[in-house]
């Protein structure tokens, strides 16, 4: 046990969103930190992950996972360091993903549910919350395992300039396809062409989505790496391939929409191509993640995979962060840095 | 050469229909039989094969083979007897199937795209242009390559009085699922739970197809074999266990509309579920018909998979015949007898 005890911060769900979120929707609060038990550590969260499927758990759709009750704390991932332990498996100062760490300062996570933090040379912590993490093992496994991308076939990715996306895209290049970007404006769109080696790239704010891929993907689309949704999907989905694949990990365009949102708005194409469309959530894929990691890691080493994130420090800062996944306003993985690193 | 070099009957596509199917839009004519080539073989053909892909082959929207074209005579699966060859693979008086044979009496075709029609004790002619065709070949492979259903698991067939889905019907029980299917009229939902062994249908005239779903799949659906499209698959789609798996062999609700028809309502489902849809097309699957002959056929032999065939007599009636495809006026396989049985 430590002398100085901890409180906890914590964001809590007061209320269920609306649209968009807003700060009524959430309320920052202080909390007593419980003793620990035999086989628990105490973990102070260092990193907070922000993901659009917040929007999701926040509301009481039909979704992959309970929703978040009201006045239970945020769901979300963590990356910490063990400050007490009751587990003979870790020690304080250990480097820790205690799982959905939650919106908090500390989280009390059990042995078995945490797990530790490889250390890989020249490699930031901040890799293991994007690239590393959760984010590069649904990059990967939607592309690997649902679309099986072939050399030389043309992939689309829609958010391509996200978290997810511009890895999805550089996996696809190193493939060996011809790899096509929707993004959200002209930096963005240079950025996927210039500096991560997309084939082009389609500004999505200023271009007219559906010529812009008549004019890159002459001969069709093999492969749509979906994250989108709405229209943009339907402007990839009519333009795809006999046999192409759809793989299905998120529809972001929608989250703050009320109602339901309608599949391809040409569903015969789905029988007159073929095509396969597939929903996929990456906790299906955890116990496989050693696969990812090991064409992951040297492509990360090696420079081979670009990545970026962006860290807003407080975890005051989260409810308004947030918001910055839907605007587009954000420039690589979106976290909150609610610590200092070791 | 015979002496009495046939006169051919032949249904020419006029124009492509706009809605319904109409009378307008086919033209019966005579036309002169040409001489056969090194190679070729003369069919008398004996059955005709009506389906709801006609209306998709009549229409220039976008399809899986090229359009009907004006002019042309109108695309059909046929099986006939050889009248006179220049093969010596096949003799006069061979049972073949000439591959789609086309609306008409005489069909000339190629050594290599004939096959002759195997012959099995007590099985009669019209059982190969269903249950041991094309019609059984989807209900087959939709199934089990697409829907891979396991014993106990749920499975919805809509059409399912239909020839591919009463077929698809008694395949899922004989793998061990639960089945429902969704048809048209007391006796058609009589004749699948009383003679085919399903464990519930649905009249969709007459119930509520979401109320009655949720009273016959208490444990919600896992395989969709999906022939109608529309709000019938919508309220299935819904009712969709993690992991659910719909098999797209068709959306004939939608076939005479304007316009495009869209994907599942509630598209979201397909993420939360992460379920798998894909569209398929016999033909990709002819190369593996062994497969499912090799199954089917004893199943069929041993009376264990029921089929009926509804045959209408005269070539001359089959414009007006192919109407009550969309209409379910028919019991069983829709077949055209243009000339009979040897």
């Amino acid at each position: 046990m430590t002398t100085n005890w901890p409180t906890n911060k914590q964001w809590i769900l007061r209320k269920r969103p609306e649209g968009d979120i807003s700060a009524e929707d959430l309320a920052f609060i202080d909390a007593p930190v419980r003793d620990l038990e035999d086989g628990e550590v105490l973990v102070r969260n260092i990193y907070l992950s922000l993901d659009p499927t917040n929007r999701i758990w926040m509301s009481d759709q039909d979704q992959y996972m309970p929703p978040v009750a009201l006045g239970e704390v945020m769901r979300g991932g963590t990356i910490g360091v063990v400050e007490a332990s009751r587990s003979s498996r870790f020690q304080p100062g250990d480097l820790v993903n205690p799982g959905l760490g939650g919106w908090q300062a500390y989280t009390i996570g059990h042995e078995d549910a945490v797990n530790p933090v490889p250390s890989l040379p020249g490699i930031p912590l901040t890799a293991f919350m994007s690239v590393l993490g959760a984010t590069g093992l649904t990059a990967y496994f939607g592309l690997m395992d649902i679309g099986k991308p072939q050399p030389g076939e043309t992939v689309v990715v829609s958010a391509a300039a996200g978290a997810v996306g511009s890895i999805v895209g550089q996996i696809a290049k190193l493939k060996g396809c011809r790899v096509i970007g929707i993004a959200g404006g002209p930096d963005k769109c240079r950025w996927l062409v210039e500096e991560l080696g997309f084939d082009g790239a389609i500004d999505y704010k200023s271009e007219d989505v559906g010529a812009a891929l008549d004019r890159l993907c002459p001969n069709g689309i093999d492969v749509n790496f979906e994250n989108v949704g709405g229209k943009i999907m339907d402007a990839v989905f009519t333009r795809m391939n006999l046999n192409g694949r759809m793989a299905l990990c998120g529809m972001i365009s929608t989250y703050n929409k009320d109602g339901l949102v309608a599949g391809p708005a040409d569903f015969a194409h789905t029988l007159m191509k073929r095509i396969l469309i597939k929903g996929f959530i990456i906790t299906d894929y955890l116990p496989r993640a050693g696969e990812a990691f090991a064409e992951l890691a040297p492509w990360v080493m090696e420079g081979k995979i670009k990545w970026k994130a962006f860290a807003v420090d407080g975890l005051e800062n989260a409810a308004e962060a947030v918001k910055r996944l839907f605007t587009g306003d954000h420039d690589g993985k979106l976290l909150i840095r609610i610590s200092p690193e070791p």
